[in-house]
């Protein structure tokens, strides 16, 4: 059984997230899984085109945010586990790297490539980031 | 218990190196861990001062790296385990990938900052390019 207790899968809406969880999922069967998103509104106005309010775009974040979670919830009851979510909201790999430091997480698992191509030149690469500077070893997942 | 059977540690002769392998000694007390040094001429003759002939240079650096593959096994024993290494000559990055590629490893471990500084800066982080670039995950340990 591997020496680690806690694991925090960081998740976005994207493939390469899912296959982190479900990585995470089936190779630490007796690990507690904390899944967590980051609800970054950086990118969320690059997908608003500016025409919606700010309130409502939170609005619509949190539940896509929600939505997200519960899939993630769904892939965990298929393999007969539960695992704990949380959202955060600002900078993906700050959030990140933070919620590992006050949880006392022991590693963090992360899809290699998180935002759209266009998205991480604009912004940087998350996964590089949290590679970068994270506390935890980082198991980096494609 | 994990479901990971095989796993490749990169092991140089720098702390995170050794600090990498224990994680995986102490993280995964039950998977099968090969240790691998990839021997780079180029960055032994950045260390030569180039006063050194090419056939003494080879042999010095095969020296050292057996040496540090010995110390990998040293430190195995001292939590009752067993390791296979092995010695690749040429890009560390590429090296360590192909090795992985080749042997059906499950998950690379590596230092999140293998070399000097200085050489880093002139030769790229081998940590980076393996994260970019592996078949398989990468556990990125600091």
């Amino acid at each position: 059984m591997p020496d680690i207790e806690r694991l925090l899968v960081a998740f976005d809406a994207t493939p390469l997230a899912e296959k982190a969880l479900e990585h995470a999922l089936t190779t630490y069967p007796e690990t507690e899984i904390t899944v967590l998103h980051v609800i970054d509104y950086v990118e969320e106005r690059y997908g608003a085109e500016s025409l919606v309010g700010t309130e409502e775009l939170r609005e619509r974040a949190h539940n896509r945010s929600s939505k997200l979670l519960d899939n993630a919830t769904d892939m965990a009851a298929e393999h007969d586990r539960t695992v704990s979510t949380a959202i955060r909201v600002g900078d993906p790999a700050r959030e990140i790297i933070r919620y590992a430091e006050e949880r006392d997480v022991d590693t963090i698992v992360i899809g290699s490539h998180g935002r759209s191509f266009v998205v991480r030149m604009l912004l940087g690469s998350v996964a590089e980031a949290v590679v970068r500077r994270a506390p935890t070893p980082v198991l980096v997942v494609r």
